[in-house]
Order: C-alpha cells, then sequence, then structure tokens
C-alpha cells in the first residue's frame, strides 16, 4: 500500500543541520561503511555499511515521488533534476524558478496539501518519501504522514534546525522498527492513527 | 570501573518534559509491560516491560550516587530523602533549603564540577548518574560524561524542556547500546574521547 514516509538524518538532539546549514558530524554514516552504493545521480555515492545499505535500498525502491521545500530545491540546485532517489521531486514553492523548464521532472506546487496529493498521483503504488523540515512539519500537522523515519546520528549539536518544530500538538507514535548501524541508527516510527 | 553517566526519557524531538514540566506521553512506558518493580521509595513503582525492566535494574545496581539540579529536587521536594534508585542524591544549588536536615541522606553543593566530585567519593566503585537536564548540559560542556543514556519516547512533543541544549560545541558520541522496549527505545551512548 502506498503510504507518505518522512526521512531526513537527525543529531540525537533533533537538528538536521547546523544554523548555517552544514551537515559536518550529520552524515559520517554515508561513509562509514564498505558497502559502495552508486545512486541515479552520477555525482552522488556513498560507501555504507551493511544495514545503511539495505536501509537506503529499500527506501529507494519503495520511494514513487520526493516532496521537498524551495530552501533545499536552492541549495542542492534542484539535483540538476536527478534526485539521488531516482524518483520525480514535488517543489512546495509559492515562486516557481523563473526557467523551470530546466528541470523537466520536477513539478512546482504552492501548497504541502497540494504536494503531498500530486506527489502520490505520481508515486502510484510506491511510496511518497518527504525530505525538507519545514514542509514535513506542515504535513505532520495536517494528519498526512504515515510513517516517521529518522537516521539517529550519534552526535550533539547543541543548536540548528530542526527536524520537527511548530507541531502545535503532541504526535504519538507507534514503536519503529530499528535498524543498528554504522554512525547511524535508523528508525521507522508508525505515526498513530 | 565507575563512570559518571546522565539518564532521562526524552520525545524523539528532544524534550524531557512539556513548557510546563507536565510529562504526559512520554513516561509511559514505566506502565506499559508486566514486570511489577518496586523501588527505594515506597510511593513509586512501575510495570515495565522485560527489556525495560532489565535496563532498569542494571541502572539501579550500578549507580551509587546521584546528582540533581535544585529545580527537579524542589519538584519532588527532594523525593522524601528517598530517591527510587535508592542512591543518596547530590543537588547543585546556591541556596540550600533551610532545613537541609529534613534530608540527611542528601548533600547540597554550589557547583556542577563539585556535585560530581561529592558523588563521585560517594559511590566509590559504583557509577554516578547524573538526571537534571540543567545539571547534564553543564556536566557534558565540562567534559565531565562518560556515557549518555536516553529512553527515547515514540512522541512528538513540539515545544517543551530539552534534555541537552547550550553546549556551545559539538559533542561526538559513539555507536550505542540499545535495548527496544515497549514505549521507550533504551539507548547508551559513550561519549567520544
Amino acid at each position: 500500500m502506498s503510504k507518505v514516509i518522512t526521512h531526513m538524518t537527525m543529531s540525537l538532539d533533533g537538528f538536521i543541520a547546523a544554523p548555517d546549514d552544514r551537515i559536518d558530524d550529520l552524515f559520517d554514516w554515508y561513509d562509514a561503511g564498505d558497502v559502495a552504493m552508486t545512486t541515479a545521480n552520477e555525482g552522488v555515492s556513498f560507501k555504507v555499511d551493511e544495514a545503511g545499505a539495505a536501509m537506503l535500498r529499500d527506501l529507494t525502491e519503495r520511494t514513487g515521488a520526493l516532496v521537498s521545500g524551495r530552501r533545499l530545491f536552492d541549495i542542492t540546485e534542484g539535483w540538476g533534476d536527478s534526485h539521488p532517489v531516482g524518483a520525480p521531486v514535488v517543489v512546495v514553492t509559492h515562486r516557481p524558478p523563473r526557467h523551470a523548464d530546466r528541470w523537466p521532472r520536477t513539478t512546482f506546487v504552492s501548497g504541502v496539501a497540494e504536494a503531498v496529493a500530486r506527489a502520490r498521483e505520481i508515486a502510484g503504488d510506491k511510496d511518497v518519501t518527504i525530505a525538507s523540515a519545514d514542509v514535513i512539519q506542515q504535513a505532520l500537522a495536517l494528519g498526512l504522514v504515515d510513517d516517521v523515519c529518522v537516521s539517529l546520528a550519534p552526535v550533539l549539536l547543541g543548536e540548528g534546525i530542526p527536524y520537527f518544530a511548530n507541531l502545535g500538538r503532541h504526535v504519538l507514535l507507534e514503536d519503529p522498527e530499528v535498524v543498528q548501524g554504522s554512525r547511524a541508527l535508523h528508525l521507522r516510527y508508525p505515526v498513530r492513527r
């Protein structure tokens, strides 16, 4: 069954990046093993441990569309229209880029609910993965998320950009599936309905 | 070997309590199983699952002294001088309570480094456990912590009192020991030296 999931790498104290967007010490797990992994983007490859590789393969195979915020899209220059996961991207933005035809596999929509609906259509039987903290927060608040996935990195950043914030209420989760990897503990929590 | 450890129950988004100190949805794991556990405090008992019970027994047996902040001491009225863990408590405070002799097993000292040193003396071969977020943050910043323990509750609070904050730098941890319990994932991270 098609699900809407979220995935980000997070420090133990809840941050997905430092205040200046740097990800030092957070993304060590992408280079902490012996399993070489290529991705759909030629410029991006990993060397992860067996557990991390299995988790990433599973996540990648299941993902039929991604939802991203505009900020992440800008930081990555839209992944050159070729996200490492290999799926089309739906970007939430009120101001689509001027030369949007540079990203033919990317769709620009103005709201989170609309983005998730559009991504579901694109994904078909596969899952929709949301990979921007701000969009995830809005999707959680709207009750649109089925599973919350966290690759929990063994580091305390002290300050930064939070994975979760502005929820306005407690969100109860079920106990997680746990995959122990090198430099990341991979957790998948179903949202309690 | 005697260690200085920290332990608190934390939401997935990093909080040990709501802004008003309430712990709804966080402490469900203390009542989520069939194993009845009494404690050194007659008024406190738990019903936890097997995994949580084993973790708690181990933590309790290893702890020779506790370090607490003044705020937690006040909220619990000093546990009636009988902390559930069964060990003497060292409280960090600049203003000891007026009738300090009401808590004969409790020591009041004015600084975090002094509190940890005093607790080490009391604990002897056993561990020192710090169980107040503010004191933990100062002890981490001072480099006094060996292991960080977190009982990670499957809930997002959205706002509250953070376990970790004000560290002033990244604190790198080793990969954790993981115990999967009902309504809590028990994690023990050695601090990287």
